[in-house]
């Protein structure tokens, strides 16, 4: 029939869910005649009406069209189906590309980063709130599978920052950076939370995804924005008219006086072991779709020259193979990741002993019906064709992320292990007289919280089902299935977040693995760098010129002397360089010269020497005035110290150094003995190590965010960028910068890469 | 008829359920029968089927008879009434102060501090567990209005503590003491957890009243041990065919489809705001009792020498209020806690236009009708009573927490606010044409969640309400109602937990309140001690006898020298006794007199002094070689020095203190400028700073915990008992020990008092 149709065509490379739209606002029209709040069934109804009424939208008589001019020709159907993303997602890729390349992927990594103490400046731009807005919604606009979950919490905390610099203009509060870092926690929840419009679940979600330690004090004001934003989202639905009053965002209307059996128990202990499994093979899959890219040299190479061309062949091999007419009918293809969601929560069964039921003939439910094959089929191709699409999808350099498709995948799933206990026990597995038929349903919301939580490595995927859902009565398989899902997954492979943070070799530290007991063994003195780079308090200049070519540590010990070895403090790098500056800078040359002129001015009568001479011996007397200068001892006074950096001591366990390292957000700390310097521990090592005893592989090719890294690590410090690229035209006679000593002493095996 | 006598004679002093339990029996019965599930009326009316089948149980026979013998003598069901409890908590009290007086009260700040990372041994031993488990089954068992949830955390703590000591016999992982407390903090949420089988609210409750910071490695854990605490709760009442499947512990039956009308946030907001004063004023109430009694010296000495006079008194007055024919019949008084909450949660409108609605005679909602007085009065009375009397009945020295009398106050406080809509409003207050009553029941779950939210200082009672109920629906109002009551409970007054912490004065580090620019503007310089105890490397044993009778920190400060006043690092007092006991203990004592008899034994055929002159020889020698020993330079060689003390700046900020402080457990921080010692600041300076910007005032007396407090905080470090008892027995001479020099330094104001 029509309608149905009308559903295809609508489908034809849109993500936007115009018809729902219609239909909703048709039903609060009929609702206003005195019509109760209708169901997915009565909804499609309302559909039919809407049929009739085709005078009052523009936009309808718009697909009208396309669709009048389309049908029946599949190959320009093809063609609108497939150039439709292509183009979007091309433009994403390219307008990301240009505008800013960090709005590129999830965003929760590099927030992840930030929160975790490590400034990446370039994140948190103007530049890239614009970017990220407009690449996501093109890229959502495609139909791919792609999330909107935590592009949305970069961009909440792309919000958050630009408020705080907004703010910060009036002064006050907004100054302090530890005030900002509060405001960015809470922003993360905000974006999570309004996907679902599920305030509890967001929060939670954020503060397991993105925190190694909570401060419980945010917790409060984190609520209250999930809150906020959560109203603010289904109000306006009401106000729109869509909704008659606040509800779930995909209500469901689940059996509550007998919500499950607990013989079912195991059958959701069985979904939530084969979802972990599935979590962690998404989170592989991801990762070596990458590796495969990048360390094939000829296909990066090409891709490297073409940088669009790899976005827009993903694209039409998705779009190809989801093509209604094509293979796509076989998985449902011609419905919204939103739509498939809600017809796979469904609490019909659509199979009773391996023959279909039949559908309600206008629901969504019917895209799952396939004349030729059972429903079985059409589960399982969307769970297979979806996992990996999603995987592929996720690589691609547009702003997306992963939530949502894993979700979708996830309730189809479990959407397939209920259909099968239905069929398996048409009669319920009650045994006491009554029956209480299966609903698959459930099992569906089961899976994508399991299958969610397993890649993401969270549990309160959980709360966000029972929001997204409105109902919580079947918190226990829910809850069971979630943990075995975590269990499987953690021990197998790393969060996908986790898996982005190792590709895109961000400035992390890993999560402690649960049951090494070998962190409470190691050290900090198996880990420590011995061979330390200091300054002394009597060093000259010549020795803070040295030190300062030799690496490029945002801050240095400062000891007593290097006999005593006694540490006092530690001094930012710009600090030195500023003081180096100020001992070597154009205004005490400027004055050098000036005074050997006024000097030479009383010679002149005697002398008249040519002017090449003379210019070579200025050139000459200046450097003999900068090594003299380079030869004085340096005078701290007006250096700012930190008198007193983070000590550690030989014997501190990995495990109480993982810890001081989270809590405190350090970049790096020195490891005394009695007040005496003898190594110095960061980050880097820290990673290593529990990298090492955790055996989980990097990546080791050098991604595009590498550079941006480095920048950022060592960004933190230099505030002062004038006084560096003074330094740096002072030193340009020494054309090549070393490598950093760090790496020198504790990297043997970096130089055979 | 009979039933509803039955229930009241059951309610005479009896806690449990059982009535409760017969009739779910009963219905598992019928259902088995093919009868579905049961609502409450329902249930009811299995009660008269039980009624019909007497010989069915011996326990309903001794209730039976109970009611047969008293019934029409009011004199001697008062007696009954009001014997019961006063015997039941007067031998609670008993059996807790004989056992162990640290079972008594909530045990939740105990738990708090413990988890701050001060030791208090005495809360964790076998004895509080028995004490602890006895007394609140007692304390409970008398229909008293305590509650259980804050007991169960102590009880649950108190497992995995002990559950930890029996584990480290084996060795292993259990011997590492951060590993304890990760399993003490994932006990706390199995505590909260299994009084509602709310596994979510449980953890998140516990995460919001217990820490300062949450490590989310822990969150996995907590919620897979508040999983399985749930299951098994409910699981159990499953295999006693209490209930049919695993549903919520108090299932509601709220309208789903039109949860509530926009138009009625403003009643919820105002039922928040309301419960937030309502919640600061139980807090205040309950600490001006405790004053109250305190601060008058006759009651207090009365008091002192009749330890249970004061919990008999208590409860005589609250049960004699209570008595269902007395004024107890205008309170519902003759239901249970949990029957009270199940009825307020109840989806009917009692009252429509101000006329009481005619209840179901057989339902527990009964007990809410008067026929003289209508229900508003009855809910009014209801929580003015009960609101002083739980407050009251906290005070008594019993294991009992407030939790569940707050929740249920709040319920009342909530369907009062409800009834009062559903009068105003009885045809809904939506205005497009479809009718949806107000369910007041609803407005029951937003107060106790928004009233117990306000006490706490938590939000995650929203989450405990939509576990309990096992509906979700009513998301935001409950979430807006518990947000306002705790913006206008915590701007007002501390939590309670932390109004407890207050009047036992535990070593406990308040939370910074929102807002206090000051935090940032006040630092450590301000607040630190300048004049800090130490020692130098090169210091005699005589200085270190000095010190260490000077005061009792646990820690000093190792200097290299007092005119360097370079920090080495600090060493813990311990260490210094036994260098001491070294020096001059008995081994060395008789050596040195050894030496000397055998010197003298050559000189012996010269003199024979008398023996009284012998020994006062001896004596005075032994004095003289003290005080040489004493003169000796000490020997640090075989000592353990802490080389990394934590160290802070002049110029940190008052915020950035209590972060390290909260983050690391600290108990004092030294303050250094460019490695030299200048000041030190401990737990106790920074407590005042908060808390005189705070400007909360904490009770001045000492409660009996402080005593016990002072040994744990000191015990934390004196592993070696022996050692100090030695060092006591040589400084016998000695008798006064003076003030610790950190209180004379600081508190001029102490001595006044």
């Amino acid at each position: 029939n029509t309608c149905s149709r009308r559903t295809t065509i609508s489908m034809y490379g849109r993500y936007t869910q115009e018809l729902g739209v219609y239909a909703k606002e048709e039903a609060a029209r009929l609702r206003e005649e005195g019509v109760r709040r209708p169901s997915v069934a009565e909804r499609s109804r309302s559909l039919e009406l809407l049929e009739n009424d085709k005078g009052r939208c523009a936009k309808c008589r718009t697909q009208k069209w396309m669709y009048v001019n389309l049908e029946g020709n599949v190959f320009l159907q093809y063609l609108a189906w497939v150039t439709y993303p292509v183009v979007l997602i091309t433009f994403s890729a390219g307008f990301t590309q240009i505008l800013a390349p960090q709005a590129v992927g999830s965003g929760i990594p590099e927030i992840k980063t930030i929160l975790r103490g490590v400034v990446l400046k370039e994140c948190l731009t103007f530049k890239t709130f614009v970017a990220k807005v407009i690449g996501l919604t093109s890229a959502l606009g495609s139909g791919m599978p792609l999330g909107k979950e935590s592009p949305f919490v970069h961009i909440a905390s792309l919000g958050a920052s630009l408020l705080c610099k907004f703010m910060s203009l009036f002064g006050g509060i907004y100054e302090n950076e530890s005030r900002n870092m509060e405001l960015l926690s809470v922003a993360c929840a905000v974006g999570v939370s309004c996907v679902f419009a599920a305030p509890i679940g967001g929060l939670l979600f954020s503060i397991e995804a993105m925190s190694t330690f909570f401060t419980v004090r945010n917790y409060w004001r984190g609520f209250f924005a999930a809150t906020v934003t959560a109203f603010m989202y289904r109000v306006l639905a009401v106000w729109n008219r869509d909704e008659v009053t606040i509800t779930a965002l995909l209500p469901t209307n689940f059996r509550q006086d007998f919500p499950f059996d607990l013989q079912e128990l195991p059958a959701f202990a069985v979904l939530g072991i084969v979802s972990g499994f599935g979590g962690a093979l998404f989170v592989c899959l991801n990762r070596q779709i990458v590796q495969l890219i990048r360390n094939q040299k000829t296909i990066k190479k090409f891709l490297m020259k073409k940088r669009l061309l790899y976005p827009a062949l993903v694209t039409l091999l998705v779009s190809t193979l989801t093509f209604p007419p094509g293979f796509g009918q076989f998985m449902a293809a011609k419905l919204t990741q939103m739509e498939s969601l809600e017809t796979l929560l469904d609490n019909h069964t659509w199979s009773k002993q391996g023959i279909p039921e039949e559908f309600d003939s206008n629901s969504h439910s019917q895209a799952w019906k396939h004349p030729q094959v059972n429903v079985f089929v059409t589960l399982t191709l969307f769970v297979v064709m979806k996992f990996w699409m999603s995987a592929l999808a996720m690589t691609m350099p547009v702003p997306c992320g992963a939530f949502m498709p894993v979700f979708v995948i996830g309730a189809a799933l479990g959407r397939l292990v209920g259909e099968s206990m239905a069929t398996w026990f048409p009669d319920g597995v009650h045994s006491d007289g009554t029956i209480y038929p299966i609903e698959p349903g459930v099992y569906a919301a089961v899976g994508a919280a399991a299958l969610s939580g397993a890649v993401t490595h969270t549990v309160s995927t959980a709360v966000v089902v029972f929001e997204l859902t409105g109902q919580i009565s079947h918190i226990l398989p829910v809850m069971i299935a979630v943990i075995l899902a975590n269990a499987v997954a953690q021990s197998l492979q790393p969060s996908l977040y986790d898996s982005l943070i190792m590709i895109k070799k961000l400035p992390y530290l890993p999560e402690l693995g649960w049951g090494h007991h070998e962190y409470y063994n190691i050290c900090v003195e198996d880990i420590m760098i011995r061979d330390v780079m200091y300054i002394t308090l009597n060093c000259c200049y010549r020795d803070l010129h040295d030190v300062l070519l030799a690496g490029h540590l945002k801050t240095l010990a400062l000891l007593e002397s290097s006999e005593s070895m006694i540490l006092l403090g530690s001094i930012e790098r710009a600090q030195l360089q500023a003081l180096l500056s100020l001992q070597l800078g154009r205004p005490r040359r400027l004055k050098y010269l000036r005074d050997r002129a006024t000097a030479e001015s009383r010679l002149s009568v005697v002398s008249h020497p040519s002017s090449e001479d003379g210019s070579t011996m200025v050139n000459q007397e200046i450097a003999e005035w900068e090594e003299n200068q380079l030869d004085e001892q340096v005078n701290f006074d007006n250096c700012m110290i930190d008198p007193a950096p983070i000590q550690l001591v030989e014997r501190t366990s990995l495990h109480k150094t993982h810890t001081i390292f989270s809590l405190l957000g350090l970049d790096h700390a020195y490891v005394t003995s009695i007040g005496r310097l003898i190594g110095v521990v960061s980050l880097k090592e820290l990673q290593k190590a529990i990298e090492g005893s955790v055996a989980v592989k990097g990546v080791n090719v050098r991604p595009p965010l590498a550079s941006f890294r480095d920048s950022g690590t060592s960004g933190t410090i230099m505030n002062n960028e004038n006084k560096a690229r003074d330094l740096h035209k002072l030193w340009n006679r020494r054309k090549s910068m070393s490598l950093p000593q760090e790496h020198r002493a504790s990297d043997p095996d970096e130089k055979s890469k």
